[in-house]
């Protein structure tokens, strides 16, 4: 199943919506259409407030609700064939097509986002060769700022001056349930499924940071420069562990090659050292890190304003941004 | 004015509140108080909800209602001298004594939590005279996990095998008005108050993860290693450019004694820099960083397991914390 949240333009403003893609590469608004399944089994004023509080119109909340909204989604994917001019019992559009809504990034504000470093090539092209031993010991990461993610689409803005502003392809982990102490073999069972991660990063500013000491920090937050997307591909779906291509093209030409199953320290072993004495929680957004080769850094060029980057993984879909000048 | 968070017990399990400190010393409900005002004024079916509204038990809320919930609050102030006995006109208590409730971090859940190094004495100290020379130029930070913080009289729990687990002796700035690109002479618009920061650290965890050159995580952020409190004292009623004394006893003797005024990078060009191309929010918690000598690490020595550890600033109260054996 894929999931997307996309915004609606509607009298009063835009309205934001989840969906999962239909067997037609549509979108079925999910909340509207378990509302439509619920017609004539409850009373009519109820079917709205039961579909808002089980599957709401958001993703974090609704992958917080467990069983229960899976349920009600598969309930609600019986429409997936509905006509594009169905309405749900209540009134209201039960299908998007693609082009006539904004995709934002699956969870536009994910409650926490994490970024770790587990493909050894990327940790050797950026260190020229010498990985810290501790690499190896434990899955190093920091923590990102959640309010700075957008999604596919949204232009990334190069400040003035900044000549290095990179890329990094990735593709990034989402919690499904929440968890602390979690052991590696049972790690699945906490992760609700994956998304493309565009780490966007200003290396003058991420290494002048970086020789501070306590990582990297405006080098990789400024806002807008977190992208996910476009779905959240659930993890019964898409599975890291397979090999699964990863290319980066910017302005059309293949920059960036690499493979999901090139990383060195496991999704399991991720989720389970970040749950280490910390609770994670719905909806938390981990990058695994950049594949070997991932970004410009690694290639000495750099995306410039007016390219389009686009991250693709297979199986995860396309994750298009174009550089623009500040 | 100072702020707190506390929990009352009822028969319905705890429920949270928000007061702030009386003349006597006590606690004055400002939500209760504030309806309290309404009474006669309003429907009284619509005094809670406007108040719930206005000034509701949540400071970081309570923080973006800005002028609209300082106006009430400076109301509801009005029965900072009401007798222990005094029910608001809906019902409920306005005052308590501080005994008779559990103070919490008066944010216990902020919106973000980062913090910085500004104090040239304390990096001295930690890098053996070797602060690197990006650390003049910008206040360096990283950002914590705002989900693990805890307030006084919360137990800090030192892991099994955890024989240098540090106190660190800050103030924490807490944002009261969103703001991007916020420059240094209007940073104080945007300050809601201060209160005192036990960034806990487990120096081995710490030291390694930093060798892995993405910032220290683990030996920071376990749950419960973040504690805030004990009150959030305006802006109005203290300033960290004038000289308060810091102070960390550990079981009583006094280990770190310092200054507020000896921080290098201003709580001013903190703000301003935090804010650059990213948004800061009401209830966002910076810390400023240890104050020099403000910590175990710079004196070759560290709490047991079963020692009091109390942070005391001058003007901002005590923040006191027993380290317990996991």
């Amino acid at each position: 199943m894929r999931y997307a949240t996309f915004e609606v333009e509607t009298p009063v403003g835009p309205v934001r919506r989840v969906g999962i893609v239909t067997s037609a590469g549509d979108l079925l608004d999910v909340n509207l259409a378990f509302a439509h399944t619920l017609a004539g089994r409850v009373d009519r004023s109820r079917a709205r407030a039961i579909a808002d509080a089980l599957v709401p119109a958001d993703l974090a909340v609704l992958l917080a609700n467990g069983e229960a909204a899976r349920e009600a989604v598969l309930r609600a994917a019986d429409l997936t064939d509905a006509p594009l001019d169905a309405l749900s019992a209540g009134g209201g559009r039960l299908i998007y097509r693609h082009e006539e809504v904004r995709l934002l990034a699956p969870l536009p504000s994910p409650p926490s986002l994490r970024d770790c470093a587990a493909f050894e090539q990327h940790v050797k092209n950026s260190t020229r060769g010498n990985v810290p031993a501790e690499w190896y010991e434990m899955p190093v990461y920091y923590k990102g700022n959640p309010r700075s993610v957008v999604g596919t689409g949204a232009d990334v803005v190069v400040p003035r001056g900044a000549e290095r502003l990179d890329y990094e392809l990735e593709f990034a982990i989402v919690i499904g349930r929440a968890g602390r102490d979690v052991p590696p073999e049972s790690a699945a069972a906490h992760i609700a499924g994956y998304t493309v991660f565009n780490d966007v990063s200003e290396r003058r500013q991420q290494f002048k940071e970086m020789r501070g000491g306590l990582g990297p920090a405006k080098g990789k937050d400024r806002d807008g420069w977190n992208v996910l997307g476009p779905y959240l591909v659930t993890a019964d779906a898409w599975d890291p562990a397979e090999p699964h291509t990863m290319v980066a093209r910017v302005a059309g030409e293949v920059w960036s090659r690499g493979s999901t199953d090139s990383i060195h320290h496991s999704v399991a072993e991720i989720v389970s050292y970040l749950s280490r004495a910390e609770e994670l929680r719905p909806g938390d957004v981990i990058g695994a890190g950049t594949v070997g080769w991932g970004s410009g850094l690694e290639l000495g060029r750099y995306p410039q304003a007016g390219d389009l980057v686009e991250l693709e993984i297979d199986g995860l879909g396309v994750l298009a941004n174009r550089w623009v000048a500040a």
